[in-house]
């Protein structure tokens, strides 16, 4: 089955043609190249939530919750779980399997776990192809779980229209919070878990370090949640709806797609780099033998390789 | 004052000058090149320690019971806390400041967070330099302190000899520690907190685990300690000991050190890249313009850029 072929189906809502082409665009096969191309020009219709916060704060859980009340009202949704790349596992170590079973026998849900194969560009370049994957298979709303907060390459490729930002009571003091980099990633920010101790005092804190920042246009706002049982879901898609409104109102929306873009040809072509040093790996490590004992230094190592 | 003075007066033991120089390092001036290649055949005599783990798990605390324990035996110690570069705050959002304000007064004690500020290679490149000039600076141990894991810049940057994964009782269940992907990186698991519920079960898990992976001829530890007490950090130093024999006995040491060499220089490279292409931004925007227009897809406009 040819890539025209799968983007056809993929427009058509096969999951199954969905998913073939997604591994096609991971595994880097010169097809990818073939299924970016024919995809370019998808405009992006689908609304791209990214959710994140750290270890343990019920990023699945919830975005398990916003997956519910976006089919309660009709929407499509795709779910993108991006884990960082694991030199050991060389995939996702979840999977499909263990996260959002209740979803999987609803045709208009489709999740995906994805990892970093080691594909041009990594994750940074193949997250935006694949959003442009299912924006085309007609997703009203794409949502990117990441693991984590801080890392460079899983941000970029979790660059979204609308950043949810999930923190748990008491991991959420100001030092911690300011420490992991997240108040200036969200626009929405969330405190899950909110019934348990500290919640309020978490959220007036986050309130008090945003008030102390600079927004452009969008005040930040901070919900509180307990998305195992479904409190302030609601909320939650009500201030999703609000931010997209602003984003297409500002003009923000058409800047936030073009930094995805810039984003992943700027990851093509750090990817180019990153293939030329990986092609010449015998002479990386003969330059490094030379750097430790102490005949070159590693600026001039680089040189011998640019 | 020019870069070889303050490197003679560095590797005097001057405070004063080991930052100055670590900051002429991490503005990237010219003086910075000129400093790598005075520190050229510094031969790496300092133990590089990693301590790692999710925001809240207490890496401060044990940073900070460590360098006590390493001051109460005679050796002179070096912190540095790794922050992911922050595009609003422009550098390190903690400073030296708020933590391990007990060491201030003493000589044999030097703290500094690192922020990435753009300097060409990013941390990834900042961090091997520093500690090239901290282990001619006579350390015996430099201590690196990172913000969270699974964050790839950060981790290159963090490259130690030893790797130490904090993990605290309870965020250490199975399912998160793989997802984190720390359970590869560590030489060394310390459960933190472990006068809390749910430690001994956390131990066991992470043992299981342990035994379940593969090792190139050291089977990683796992301690309990409670940081802020003091609890166990003996039993950690001597398993730092254990595990730089056996770095030295195995030769692994020496694979280790030209690691953080290799990704070094590839990091140079790679900021190589980057600094091109900012210096094209102009095109990049245009370009990414054409993309969102549906005139041009990514990797013809990556090759444009190559």
């Amino acid at each position: 089955m040819n890539v025209l072929d799968l983007i056809a189906g993929a427009r058509a809502g096969k999951q199954r043609d969905i998913a073939r082409l997604i591994s096609c665009i991971e595994d880097g096969a010169t097809d990818a190249r073939e299924a970016v191309a024919a995809l370019a020009g998808c405009t992006g219709r689908a609304h791209v939530i990214g959710v994140t916060g750290a270890p343990g704060v019920g990023k699945s859980t919830t975005t398990s919750a916003l997956v519910t009340a976006f089919r309660a009202r009709g929407n499509r949704v795709a779910v993108l779980a991006v884990d960082p790349s694991s030199p050991f596992s060389g995939g996702a170590l979840l999977g499909d399997r263990i996260r959002m079973q209740q979803h999987a026998t609803d045709e208009g849900v489709f999740i995906r776990s994805m990892a970093s194969r080691g594909h041009l560009g990594g994750l940074a370049a193949t997250t935006p192809q694949v959003i442009r994957v299912l924006d085309s298979a007609g997703f009203d709303a794409v949502i990117i779980e990441t693991v984590g907060v801080g890392q460079s390459e899983v941000e970029i490729a979790a660059t979204a229209d609308s950043s949810i930002v999930l923190i748990a009571p008491g991991m959420g003091d100001s030092i911690q919070a300011a420490k992991a980099g997240i108040l200036e990633i969200g626009d929405i920010f969330v405190v899950n878990k909110a019934d348990r101790d500290g919640a309020d005092t978490t959220v007036r804190e986050l309130r008090h370090m945003i008030a102390l920042g600079q927004h452009d246009g969008w005040a930040p706002l901070v919900l509180k949640t307990v998305a195992s049982t479904g409190v302030g879901i609601e909320e939650l898609i009500v201030a999703i709806d609000e931010h997209r409104e602003w984003l297409i109102g500002s003009g923000q929306d058409r800047m936030r797609k073009l930094r995805r873009i810039r984003d992943e040809i700027s990851a093509l072509v750090i990817g180019e780099t990153r293939a030329r040093l990986s092609a010449r790996a015998a002479e990386l490590d003969a330059l490094s033998a030379c750097v430790l004992d102490g005949t070159m230094d590693t600026y001039q190592a680089a040189e011998q390789l640019s």
